[in-house]
């Protein structure tokens, strides 16, 4: 999964001077890194001439992305009611009718081996005993998504889980326009007995300029900080922090008290309380933490909102380099394959053009 | 260099039903594919009106794509005259003014080791004595790119060196609205001994739409089909063949005559004679082929012609992970480290929004 467009090599060192050489076979030496300054004087010239124009490329291709950007604002409206009616389906607070619930090519069903089927009438007995205490909208769908991802199973906690039960709707809002560039994450809470907020946001700020010291390096829209929320947690109920008794005794009377000390704790609410990025001097750790911060949240952004339900099924799942087929059942195996269509962001497939978190609202 | 959003792993079978399960722990056997058939009828139905609801955000992703590919039409006007005086430039049509060719953070001049200094002093009054044959424009632009990407060194052959050598200038066209989307790459040629084309072409025809077969799989516009063109070579000249002498025997009279056979030859120009793609049964060598191809189609397009001089200079060319710091002389090292600042498109940082092709024109 790793293909990439080229490698560099580091060869033997000198100057290029291709139109030097005669030969063809004069080209097989030929440098990574052109040392311009071992060109003749006048062609050295022309080469700066050409990076100037590259210069022009970058400054285009930075307004090139800020109409990507209205554009993308654009359809986050068109994609709104569809969001809205999953919010709504996945609470219960609406019931799809029968025609909006009809699924055509049900692969699924292909798929189900005969046993499966018996299984599945079996559970759905246990299931709905007489449609008794039937659930309400799509349970645990968010949690449910937290458990399948694994960039997002490695955050979540034991005692994350209780809370994100409660977790109803994730959304992203667009900067608006003449605004810095941002996107916001919300996460909506149905009230709930662990904090008061009714919504827990995450914003990220982007830079859309090409850089005055590496203007080369511009590639469009970058995160380059982001910032949490504060949580009101009900007394005793904040899972990012445990409390441990520790004894203190009094100097001169001798006397011992026990005083309770926060610690902080592992917890997917660690998220809302995000590390500050510093752009000068930022240790390995910070940065690692900041990279991997700055990858969930696109990751929500570009993935997880867009096809929430194809995470909860497990269609959006990718197959990975390192699953083992020994360890396959049939059906997984077929699942897994299906999956395998998926593309993988962080593969480069020239088929297909995975787009930019600025470029695309799937 | 690859690092994936998420791995799935092949875990234990079974439906995995949430809504069922009170204990958090209940939940760490969640499956990576839910089997829908193991949920309630009611919870079931709701999650085929979730699926539904993707689809048609899938066909409103489509229309963004078009919109986003009328937007990269719209800057590749914008882009046209600076890639025409590039090529001006390269070719020695024009001689950049003095301004023009100002180049003030001038980091090579920095990272000159004073050895180095000298010796380039040196080159230079080798290359050209007293300005005597003075290179026109920046000689062997085109085929020093080739040189240096990998991606097309491997397919670049000692005979085809002083064909591409003739190589004036790489451009990209897009489609038409309202045609099939698709993008032509352009290779200009100057007047030469080895055929009469002035340019070669290269279409890549995309696909758009969500497939009605794998709707969810949809990520953006994807390339499905090539199509080169018939090279005029000059006789003789067709480095894509080499001629073989066979003798063969007259049956009845058992003379002996020597006949000259063609047999097809490795060269950069069979990237003009593509394997076509065939949707069904396609065996995998030629599937791995047009994978290839596609990649460099893509390549051309994304990269090198955006950003030629940076390839031609070496600062676009990405560090690798499998480099050997061992080998590198300082003044390598501190270029390979300014190319580690570069993107690699086949890895997903989601600090940079690598572009997809119909988003991008850098």
């Amino acid at each position: 999964m790793d293909r990439k467009d080229e490698k560099s090599e580091a060869k033997g060192k000198g100057g290029n001077k291709p139109f030097q050489s005669d030969k063809p076979e004069g080209f097989l030496q030929v440098e990574r890194t052109l040392n311009v300054h071992l060109l003749p004087k006048t062609v050295k010239r022309r080469v700066y001439a050409l990076k100037r124009l590259q210069l022009q490329s970058a400054n285009i291709e930075a307004k090139f992305y800020e109409e990507v950007h209205e554009l993308e604002r654009k359809y986050a409206g068109l994609y709104q009611p569809i969001f809205d009616k999953r919010r709504d389906v996945v609470a219960g607070a609406v019931e799809p009718t029968d025609e909006e619930c009809e699924w055509q090519s049900d692969r699924e069903e292909e798929d189900l081996a005969e046993d499966l089927q018996k299984k599945a009438a079996l559970e759905e007995k246990q299931a709905d005993p007489a449609g008794a205490e039937a659930p309400r909208g799509v349970p645990e769908f968010w949690l449910t998504i937290f458990k399948r991802v694994d960039m997002l199973a490695e955050m979540l906690q034991d005692h994350d889980e209780p809370i994100l039960k409660h977790l109803q709707d994730i959304t992203v809002k667009f900067s608006e326009p003449g605004q810095p560039m941002s996107f916001t994450l919300e996460f909506f809470f149905e009230p709930n007995s662990y904090f008061s907020n009714t919504v827990l946001t995450k914003v990220y700020k982007m830079k859309s300029e090409p850089d005055a010291e590496d203007p080369f390096s511009f590639e469009g829209p970058e995160i380059i900080d982001c910032e949490g929320c504060k949580i009101d947690w009900h007394k005793g109920k904040d899972v990012t922090v445990r409390l441990i008794k520790k004894k203190q005794k009094h100097k001169g009377r001798g006397t011992v008290r026990t005083v309770t000390k926060e610690l902080p704790q592992d917890s997917f609410f660690n998220f809302f309380n995000p590390v500050k990025a510093s752009p000068e001097g930022m240790d390995v750790d910070l940065d690692f933490t900041l990279t991997t911060d700055f990858e969930i949240g696109h990751f929500f952004r570009e993935r997880v909102i867009p096809r929430a339900v194809l995470y909860f099924t497990g269609e959006a799942l990718e197959d990975d380099d390192s699953y083992d087929e020994e360890d396959l059942e049939e059906g997984e195996e077929e699942d897994l394959d299906d999956e395998g269509e998926e593309e993988d962001e962080g593969d480069f497939d020239p088929k297909k053009d995975p787009p930019p978190a600025e470029c695309k609202q799937q």
